[in-house]
């Protein structure tokens, strides 16, 4: 009989209420033989004020033995800013190798958007999730005084962007339009521009079914709302990638419906899920949190997982309830979870 | 009898076109007595492929000579990506110390906006000029091999941030709004971050009445497309600028709207305006550029030497012309010019 070993993160401010809705849906989807084991992990803003910790060593090994990871949101006002994402979320992301950071974005009928005209929007980032400006390379000198000055090193390897690269490439020949786009800086960030951009061109060489084109990663911004539509998938390291699908997000009905893959391909480690949205503690307890991300999360972790046709049908499930869904009656978190979780059952 | 010197550098692409209908706008509301000396620099790709130079250090002296300079765009296809933007753009914006880079945003009655709803936006960013990712301090380790490591250093100084963040307050307290926004990636680029955010802090105890708040770059990007009127001003690092600037113009008119100053409020260097666009090849001689960028950049170069009224009348006939524009008849780049001409003078 076949078994999922799930770790599950809640974390900070609204993550336990909507990790609580997607495992909600997992287990209705999951079919009768499968059998699901969680195991929660306390980590984020409260372990943290009460121990120090973020993320201790044997933590990191238990989390090792699991197949997959769903975390909620990292991050409190209550902490200082980077304490928890670079000494939990991050630390995930490197430690186990995600190097594969899937952001898909798509518009789905009846979803508001602040786009008018409403644009076809069906693109996936591929955000290099292990380099980059995000490998915590910097540091500070004379901290506090005039004469301060601090930096920050982003560090990209032909190692770290080809296997990026060729991921991309593979997803852009599976999909129908076959449009690879590459988005950096390379006209001011040379060394690393250069490096993405040959690889990019000398790994497109064996995908000649693949068109691909260069965009500085201000231009993509601008396409993004004029020309969403021109994008089926984009490969583009850990910062701009970061920026990117928080924009991709926004026209396509906003953060709580975009999800989050930090895929580590090779299976050497749990690969984990999460919604793109943040902690949002301005709205943690009230019951406003749409899951629809975490539940979005959990169908990628699916298809990750082998569970294709369960993947499916959480993403039928998705689409149908927005289709039906009623801006002027909004629901609560908990509520839009039950109806979910009925749709993938039923 | 007061005079300008101004140095004109058309450079590539479309420059020339909408530099000529700047200098047009210019010559024609300039009040009489006022003696407009030109000087043009034959910088760019025809002079990089004919010489190999870019900025030659004798020509980076005479540019000092004068009051202002009046850039076009800088960048073509047939230049390896970064040879003109470092060697020639950026070259200037950091001999010069153009530690101000300032680019407005606003959406004028009746001029498209991929938004729905036409939010009114009314925002500055003041985006750091001379530091940060744009020092163009980074490498290549085994360039070309399996092995490459490529880095890029962002480069943060107490002095260079607190000049800039004392510049976007004393904007925020003469806006009516005294609003300021302090745009950074602070639980990621924790060491630049902090350094930003503690300026931030410290500096705005001295201005009460501007009230302020912090966003993450994501974040930001985000409120640009659902909530754009919140912004007023806005203070952020070299790069990020770069990518909001593109999108702020993308939302408030395109870039063809957008206009950008250089500025060494010390007025020990001098200061550049130019329009957010770069050299458009692809529409380079069509007639098609939009010459309303220049000519609004022309209104700051304006302000910055003192001719407020003048400044005020250029900003005025840019938003006559465009409440009066008919999208289903496109203009030439020169007839645009005229017509702004004409308004000035009249
Ligand atoms: C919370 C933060 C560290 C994180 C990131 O910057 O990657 C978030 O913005 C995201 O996109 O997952
Ligand atoms: C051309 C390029 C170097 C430049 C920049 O990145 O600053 C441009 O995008 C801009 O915004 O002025």
């Amino acid at each position: 009989s076949r078994s999922i070993r799930l770790a599950v993160i809640p974390g900070d401010g609204i993550g336990p209420e909507v990790v609580a809705q997607g495992l909600k849906v997992l287990t209705a989807v999951l079919p009768p033989d499968v059998k699901l084991e969680t195991r929660e992990y306390d980590l984020g803003a409260r372990r943290w004020h009460a121990t120090g910790e973020t993320l201790p060593d044997a933590e990191l090994e238990t989390l090792k033995e699991h197949d997959a990871i769903l975390l909620g949101a990292i991050g409190d006002p209550t902490v200082p800013s980077g304490v928890l994402e670079r000494g939990l979320l991050l630390k995930l992301r490197f430690a186990f190798d995600h190097y594969v950071n899937l952001r898909p974005s798509k518009l789905f009928p009846n979803t508001p958007t602040p786009l008018a005209g409403r644009p076809d929007i069906d693109f996936v980032v591929v955000r290099e999730g292990t380099e980059g400006p995000y490998v915590g390379n910097g540091g500070s000198l004379r901290t506090g005084t005039p004469a301060e000055v601090a930096t920050e090193v982003s560090l990209n390897t032909a190692y770290g962007v080809e296997r990026v690269v060729r991921d991309a490439y593979a997803r852009a020949a599976a999909r129908p339009r076959r449009k690879l786009t590459l988005v950096h800086k390379n006209n001011v960030l040379v060394h690393a521009g250069h490096l993405w951009k040959s690889i990019f061109d000398r790994v497109g060489r064996e995908y000649p079914e693949v068109t691909t084109n260069y965009l500085h990663v201000d231009a993509a911004t601008i396409f993004f709302v004029t020309q969403p539509e021109r994008f089926d998938v984009i490969v583009t390291d850990n910062l701009f990638g970061d920026i990117l699908t928080d924009l991709a997000a926004a026209v396509t009905g906003g953060i709580g419906l975009a999800a989050s893959g930090n895929i580590n391909p090779a299976g050497t480690f749990p690969s984990m899920f999460e919604p793109v949205h943040g902690s949002a503690p301005d709205i943690a307890g009230t019951g406003k949190a749409d899951p629809t991300a975490t539940v979005l999360s959990v169908a990628l972790l699916l298809r990750h997982l082998g569970y294709r046709a369960e993947a499916e049908r959480v993403e039928e499930a998705v689409a149908a309830d927005l289709a039906g869904r009623d801006a002027s009656a909004p629901r609560t978190t908990d509520r839009t979870g039950d109806e979910l979780a009925a749709r993938v059952a039923g």
